[in-house]
């Protein structure tokens, strides 16, 4: 799954991935509107706007892009309903051919992310069948834990080709609090960065390894030395646009072959319609909207790199 | 609600939790005939064979405890019919005035934290009508993203009076790997108990704060500091039994009111019947064995405090 996530983003010059975190607010009036008459005011009215919401922006921008990252939390809010809605938008990702990233952040003791394991990426047994319950590509790990927490991950990857992002560095203004103490004289991030450095190691891919990191977007310093504490590990790259985060502040996560990276962005695309700079699309054409902020971003990014 | 922890912890004279983590391979084969049966050997059937199996533990044991800890991933890797089976058991043992804590280590950036306690703790507005999802009491967090991360869960738990156990030390052997390092000659999860003890005075019940802390029975020493460092926090123990811990290793996890912990088994309860000196009972009366697993316990525990 590495080597296709590398192999698209050559083949669409776009190494971004699409957040799909759909807040409520976020849902035009007519999709909502429609739902709430099919389904009522209930929470399978609120799980089918998302997902006629996220399938309008994947129609507008599945061939622009080589990834996208659902962000379970918006869905779980929802309960059951919502994690249907969840589930039906990693499949029909999928069928678009994309590469789907489950921002999940689980992590667990070892038995416990070993159940974690199964239900995202792996299939999981009953009786004589077998299942593959929410059958993501990738999904991100908190590494809390340490590694017997990690490696029933590492473990169901190896079996299905599949790959992980584990928390290193996070883009919130508060991520400082513990990653960036100091130990030993080196800030606790870079601890965890050489920590995903050797997991990575257990599962290589062509050119880089099934096991990459989240580094935030809004500490481009702490990016740079993290590049190359982990040099063969992809960087899923969050806090783009909404969050701060621009093109030319992101160099530094790619390496010299202009891959090695992946820079995440939800609002900015998802509820692009609401910017002034795309307001002439209005609520009707929103997806259109997102198309045209992807290509924007896609241009700021890929121009950054070329300079 | 930890007023209610507290007043049913002194009803039962049991500071224990009875963890609900089922394996299918737990589940006794007449239980899973006859789910298989109705459902065939589906996601549902296996759903449906869990949630038999934790009623019938539930039926058994409520009187004698406080409260229930069932761990989400043993449900989630049963994708959404184990999901449906997860907030079921929750709803029930809620009908059975157990206090439910949902072991869910959740944990992101803010608006992240948010939706995930809107869908664990809260209540998710849809248009005109709101609905609370999973409904659980107290939920397990993650600290690793810091307050920003946390912010979000306890302003949900004011509104709602529910509350949190933050990891703090977990109980798994590669724990130490980040958890122990040093950082200004102390360790990391000093630090994160401290930080524990200040979001606790945000949101006090009458004798402790709704903000509590994981810190694992199979560390006695740090499981000490840990309590000093926290005073006015429940500690949640996980580790007891199977894991290793004793009831004699677990007093310096307690005040000298003799509460502030909640010692928490999983296996050693639910899969009682498997064990030898339980063994009379046999497959078809497990929830009899659960009964006396969980007396066993109690004893223990309560024994030790005494002396």
């Amino acid at each position: 799954m590495i080597n296709k996530l590398v192999k698209k983003i050559q083949q669409t010059q776009a190494p971004i991935v699409v957040g799909l975190d759909p807040m409520l607010s976020y849902v035009p009036e007519h999709i909502l509107k429609k739902s709430y008459a099919e389904f009522g005011e209930t929470l399978e009215g609120a799980a089918d706007a998302v997902w006629q919401f996220n399938k309008e922006i994947i129609d507008h921008t599945y061939d622009l892009i080589p990834a996208v990252k659902p962000q379970i939390a918006m869905y779980e809010q929802f309960g059951i309903p919502g994690l249907a809605a969840f589930e039906k938008t990693v499949a029909y990702c999928q069928q678009k051919d994309l590469v789907v990233i489950g921002d999940v952040k689980r992590g667990d003791i070892g038995s416990t992310s070993a159940a974690y394991a199964t239900g995202h990426l792996g299939k999981v047994q009953v009786g004589s069948k077998s299942y593959a319950p929410f059958h993501e590509d990738f999904i991100t790990v908190n590494p809390y834990l340490g590694t017997d927490g990690i490696s029933p991950f590492i473990e169901v990857c190896k079996q299905e080709k599949k790959g992980l992002f584990i928390l290193v560095k996070t883009s919130n203004p508060s991520s400082g609090e513990f990653q960036d103490r100091l130990i030993d004289g080196r800030p606790l991030y870079e601890w965890v960065g050489e920590q995903v450095a050797a997991w990575g190691q257990e599962h290589m891919g062509d050119s880089y390894s099934y096991i990459g990191a989240v580094v935030g977007a809004t500490y481009p310093e702490m990016g740079k030395v993290l590049r190359r504490l982990m040099p063969k590990s992809f960087l899923l790259v969050p806090g783009y646009g909404a969050q701060g985060g621009q093109g030319k502040d992101l160099v530094s996560y790619f390496n010299e072959d202009g891959l090695g990276a992946i820079v995440n962005s939800s609002r900015g695309i998802i509820a692009a319609y609401k910017q002034e700079k795309y307001q002439q699309f209005g609520p009707e054409r929103f997806g259109e909207a997102s198309r045209v902020a992807v290509e924007a971003m896609i241009a700021d990014i890929a121009g950054a790199l070329k300079r």
